[in-house]
């Protein structure tokens, strides 16, 4: 301990000083991109007829609910590591701000109406959901990069983003309203493909020292898991009664863990598994089933990841009792004590080789639903008539009908009397682009990551608040 | 510790893993009759014309509001256990999510229309205030049952409660609107009718080895209990302005407690009696002072109970300091201590004959406040006149109006220009009746999980995660 | 640790319980005053005609939001101490509920009809955000008085505060939405003048043995800090893009911070000084870039006040992991490491002869926040013209609108006709007047609690909860 904090000491360059102040530089830049391009939307402006309050009123709760999921939500749900709480919660607060600012800025380029972005409360919300692509990437690197990598990732993958979301949202015309493949899927394989660029040496291949669960930070994840799990429906923008997914999420959790135990971990990710799942087809005609169906898929896909395909990352955390025991050797136990079927080994190897680390185990609970969403989606898209969805029909595949959608005045999409074959083909373009264009993304960003001046974190100062945070002197529990 | 860790793997049989098979298997079950029985409501169908969007943005934030209540509330309340964070949180996500689908069909049973149960935000919010029932009973026996005990006695506890609100609400149309008669009452002696079927052996009544908090445990907790107070009007339904009941708890709670200090067990769930107390009155003319007199006697009520009648089940926590003395010494030299009244000592005897353990108190906080809020309504009600309550009373008392109420087009009750008196009595039968088979239902649940092959905990298994959890090896504050 | 608790003990008087039983009576007072003064507001009544239930719908949702801002927010922000998470939020809740009571009553006099204080709604929103004054001050003092003092400061300041709040906004009539002024400003120097008075000896001038966080506290407070964070512009009434101070605050954090890491405390208030800043002038045309503006200077000048001017009273938390250099040392140490320029060492010298602590740094977050919101009103309105408002210049500045306002039938304000440049007067002097009588007030009251038969708390009884509170025996962390 005494030693390691000296050596981060001796780690703390000038550079940090420097990176700090770049950015406050990046702050008064955003500053004054915003004096300059940014004006309040007509909704915003002083009434000049009374009775435009009423738009406000509709959508602010549902503000409120998606800004507690991405602060209280996301950042907690990251505290579950023993000594990385203070950054869980730290750095997904001061990256969504700035995030948010710059997405409204990165967006609203897409839309400038007279050379002005027009801010407006919903402008607000999409940024707000926007900041939980870096976010989500964030989770597969939780702890094995500074801010300011994290930062750098973030500012860039914005930019992918907004033009990806623009493509497939508004060229492509497809359907994906709870973002599961343009948010969570394009985050999760993002952040992936940074994580790949940013492997550890073969000699280093463990999990960190610290990068396991205490009863307590285990505790604080659960008020993130909470409310993301409460909220979703806000974030999947309609009434979605998805409480199917946890459960199966639970039952499953139990099936696969060995000793036949809960684990806090798959409940805390697995849980939240369906939400992404229905997202995108939240808004068709699924019925309640085809809720809880869609929950049973996420749920246990989610729960088999963790079991067989992620536990490189988390086997410490599964190991709990066996600490002596040397890593590689418990690696051989668990995989023989689980009976691993062959796909699932050679996974399992792949992952070993591909020295893939995904902190947050992310690809299980954003990157997979949000593949299993885009998948539904096809199928639902293939199957929609005029006779199911009537006068919705334009609201949800905008392609569909004969009259274009306006969402503002200078801004209306669709309107091709695209055929629901047609559509099917379209939802699968979408998201095979977008997971395209999120990998080739990720490994750029973390090409740049790797290989340029930024500071890289050594091993033993991973996944802990130490480097960057005053600590209280306490045994830190 | 390392003793029963490992007692609890050899209890740890085969039939843990077919119970979580059952569970599977109880989830498809649910969504095969969602897919057979269960339709979106009109309200959530396209729109055949536009306009429809409003009813659900209005009850939305309601909904969200009992959601909080339900996940964070209640899961967090039941964390102040030292070592039973993990089932605490977990399980009220678990069940609540099961019992919610189970609660749709059940409830949707009475009022099906075409053969078909019409689903709507309405709807699921009736459901989530109901997944309280359970919960309100698992708070009785937190700790000491396995979670499949738990899942058997709410899918029954359920089914009897859909049957008494039926009939208290609808056939005798009694006022019950934030739902202290039928949710908390009913909820409340079920589990200490189930509780007194599981009592412990004579020679093992004693609290269990962890039945305690910590500071950490405790904190956490309070987390639960102030998104429960905060969001309590939500739950009742209405503006109710009920701040007065929480300050009396913790003013009694300091003149009751020994030692004159505040104990946190008082401050977290005291607070909690004046909103259950004033749930079936709060849409009747009381008055801010009437709140405010509601909440004192609730308050009074709750403090004085946990003093006097709950002891037993919490001695040791008050006891803190005195570990070393032995149980029944204690129990005396308490008793001596705080001169208790011959009334008082009566009931403790009773409860220390009958050996009923509510780990949380749930007597004092929902079980006596629903008894108050029942009481209180037979009042208001023999009070009501048309002169008062103008065109309102026809909502509130629809039996007294001339005109049914229409709840759905499929859907009426009530106008029997039933008198003032009537009503009371009617309010009174309704009370009295909820009691009743809230608990001959609780003897037999109890009866039932007590003699069948259910697997029971053993003494040092209970009230810890251990048995059902994987636990982080670090100590586990 | 067993001594003190044993001298805790011996200090626990008789007139403690007498201080209970007093509390007893004053919520019968309110009772009894409610009784006799209070009655439902026609909105809150049942209706005469259908319609009504709107107003409730749609504030609802706010007022539920300010309502988690004080109970959860104010509540866990506090719980930053060691041993004092008890108190922290046990405290928060009986001081609200009770100031929310009397806080009806008090700004109700202003208002009678009839002779009636009419309860509606809105009038209970007023009342929770007033609940933010005396707890603004509490944090000045926290862990420095007993409840007793609290609630006795709580209840004046109550007055005081509804009297200058009376003045300010009705009848100089000048424009302070956000409460920055009224409610931030006079809750901070109310408190630092109580804290004046209260000012230990010179040769107990240290930080107190438990004026410190633990790693785990400091997660809990930032449950607060997130929470405050979310719902600040519900607090600020209207759509406020605030999500530029907090990065500012982090980035200035690390700026600042000795060893250039960032340190919890300044993340969990700094980001809150934003909000206050923006609270005045959050309805005025200052456009996206003058709310990052206002957050870059309230959130820069908040870290450099931690940094600079309240370090004395952090110091602890600041050294970390040098306990051992004795206090004074220490203080000259830093002073050379961070090469203070004149002025601020001036100021520190002044903070160490005042003798005046600020526990969470009160002056930082709400006292200088506040003051720049003032001087941002006093240029903003000075630049108001009726063409940038058009029809909300009568909303937003009744006084210069030729029409008065009508708040309720019976209590309309404004319609003076006055000038930009005499409404900015105006403001300048609101401002004033709030201080200076939040001063002279806060003196006289910490003269009463210093000088009467108040129990104060001793050096070693400070910063802990074991002298009110049951606390487990366990290692409390």
């Amino acid at each position: 301990m005494e030693e390691n904090s000296n050596k981060a000491k001796m780690h703390s360059p000038i550079s940090e000083r420097m990176g700090f102040v770049a950015l406050m530089i990046l702050q008064i830049i955003l500053f004054m991109l915003f004096a300059v391009f940014v004006r309040y939307g007509k909704a915003a402006l002083p009434a000049e007829v009374p009775g435009l309050f009423q738009e406000h009123v509709s959508k602010y709760p549902h503000f409120q609910d998606v800004h507690v999921m991405i602060f209280v939500g996301f950042g907690f749900l990251m505290t579950f590591l023993k000594k990385y709480g203070y950054s869980a919660t730290g750095y997904t607060l001061f990256m969504s701000a700035l995030i948010i600012q710059w997405t409204i800025l990165v967006k609203g380029f897409f839309h400038m109406y007279d050379g002005k972005i027009e801010l407006s409360l919903e402008h607000i919300i999409h940024s707000d959901i926007s900041a939980a692509v870096p976010l989500i990437s964030m989770g597969v690197l939780l702890g094995r990069t500074t801010p300011i990598q994290l930062l750098f990732m973030a500012l860039f993958e914005i930019i992918l983003f907004a033009v990806n979301e623009y493509v497939t949202l508004e060229v492509l015309s497809i359907c994906d309203v709870g973002g599961s493949i343009t948010v969570h899927a394009f985050g999760a394989y993002f952040g992936l493909a940074v994580s790949f660029m940013l492997r550890p040496k073969k000699e280093e291949n463990e999990p960190g020292q610290y990068e396991a669960p205490t009863y307590t930070s285990d505790l604080f994840a659960m008020i993130g898991t909470l409310f993301l799990w409460i909220y979703w429906p806000s974030f999947n923008s309609v009434l979605a009664d998805g409480t199917a997914q946890e459960l199966t999420a639970f039952v499953l959790s139990t099936m696969m863990s060995h000793e036949k135990k809960l684990d806090m971990v798959h409940v805390q990710n697995s849980t939240l598994a369906g939400g992404v799942a229905v997202g995108t087809v939240c808004n068709l005609m699924i019925g309640g089933h085809g809720a809880i169906l869609i929950g049973i898929l996420a749920g246990s896909l989610s729960v088999i990841g963790y079991r067989y395909v992620t536990f490189r990352n988390r086997s410490k955390v599964l190991l709990g009792r066996n600490r002596t025991i040397s890593y590689h050797k418990t690696h051989k136990q668990l995989r023989d004590r689980n009976r691993l079927d062959i796909s699932s080994q050679a996974i399992v190897i792949v992952y070993a080789k591909l020295r893939l680390h995904d902190t947050c185990g992310v690809h299980n609970l954003h990157g997979m639903p949000g593949i299993i969403a885009g998948l539904g989606s096809i199928v639902y898209a293939y199957l929609a008539t005029k006779e199911d969805y009537k006068y919705d029909l334009g609201a949800i595949f905008p392609a569909m009908a004969s009259q274009p959608k306006n969402l503002t005045s200078n801004h209306i999409i669709g309107g091709y009397e695209r055929s629901a074959r047609a559509q099917a083909g379209f939802q699968l373009f979408g998201l095979f682009m977008t997971i395209i264009i999120a990998i080739v993304g990720g490994l750029i960003v973390g090409l740049v990551l790797r290989c340029t001046c930024f500071r890289k974190l050594q091993k033993e100062e991973q996944h802990q608040d130490e480097l960057y945070w005053e600590v209280p002197e306490q045994k830190s529990e």
